[in-house]
């Protein structure tokens, strides 16, 4: 039982090691070695708990997703309303890409850029965790439509794709111009007109 | 004034194979060796015409996007109003996508997720050439708001933002799905739904 906790815990480190580099360096910029290294543990060692950097890097895809589904389900749930949520989701991923100095943003847009339908262990995770989130966007829109807050002209499922898909166009765009601008830009155009009734 | 017609005929090749080259493997996934091999020329040679593999970077750059701007203007002429041309330069780069089994894309995206504001001598190019494309589809977007054909509650500028961002979010999803579906998306909610009066 010990053991088995303190394998959970060693696991999350390596997760939490690899999600630091990969958004920062790429999956081909960043080595086994260094996540290791920062991980503090020897190298032979990760191979009891992933079989490979690949399918490691699909692990790292799926903590990401999870950490983001987590966080948007708690900005939902001290909302007053679903669109309030939502935007509040957004605004504190703002946020943090300027605690960040604009690098790093989105690995699941990152790696998507990166890797596309190349990556056989790392694309499955990749096209599940853009799904997820787009699906639970769109639930918080659907919602939002009912209470008469967004347009109904278009369904919350095409609604839920334009709000992630216009969200990694603005941060490839604020990661390049190191600038909050896009993001304000997109949050402000999206929410205040876009998706006005 | 042989010898500068050849020179120029020379440049043109090493850009031509640069731009094939990096938009489908990257700039970290591409070697130089790789680049004359294609282009036919001793590597030696290659340091007549550009001084790094950054400052090649930034003028494949340059290349690309002159060779957009030049495709928006032949679309813009073509069309019977500045919102035909504009979707229909849209259309031709998703059939570009799809002939090429949605692999490649933009490389001023593909570089500015790759490279952010990390790369001295691509950086600059990467903010101009993205500046630029989005400036024209604005002046074509301010013709169209003339015309009534597109709403006014946001200016021209933020409206060629959302267009150039969104695309870019767009053409992330379609090479990881390996599917246009993400891209016919967002041409029809942007200018069937969204732009409208």
């Amino acid at each position: 039982m010990k053991r088995s906790i303190k394998r959970e815990e060693t696991e999350g480190r390596l997760l939490e090691v690899g999600l630091s580099l990969f958004i920062q360096q790429g999956y081909h910029g960043t080595g086994l070695k260094e996540v290791v290294d920062q991980a503090q543990m020897p190298k032979g060692s990760f191979y009891a708990y992933f079989d490979s950097k690949e399918a490691f890097g699909g692990s790292v895809v799926n903590h990401f997703a999870q950490q983001g589904l987590a966080r948007l389900a708690v900005s939902l749930e001290q909302a007053p309303d679903p669109l309030l949520g939502l935007r509040a989701f957004f605004q504190a991923n703002r946020d943090k890409m300027e605690s960040r100095g604009f690098a790093g943003g989105c690995l699941l847009g990152n790696f998507s850029n990166e890797l596309g339908a190349q990556a056989h262990e790392i694309t499955p995770h990749l096209l599940q965790g853009l799904g997820n989130l787009s699906l639970h966007f769109a639930e918080a829109l659907e919602k939002a439509q009912e209470l008469g807050l967004v347009r109904q002209d278009l369904d919350a499922s095409t609604l839920g794709d334009l709000l992630l898909n216009g969200w990694e166009g603005a941060l490839m765009r604020a990661k390049t111009q190191v600038s909050p601008e896009p993001l304000d830009q997109f949050l402000t155009s999206f929410f205040d007109h876009l998706l006005k009734p």
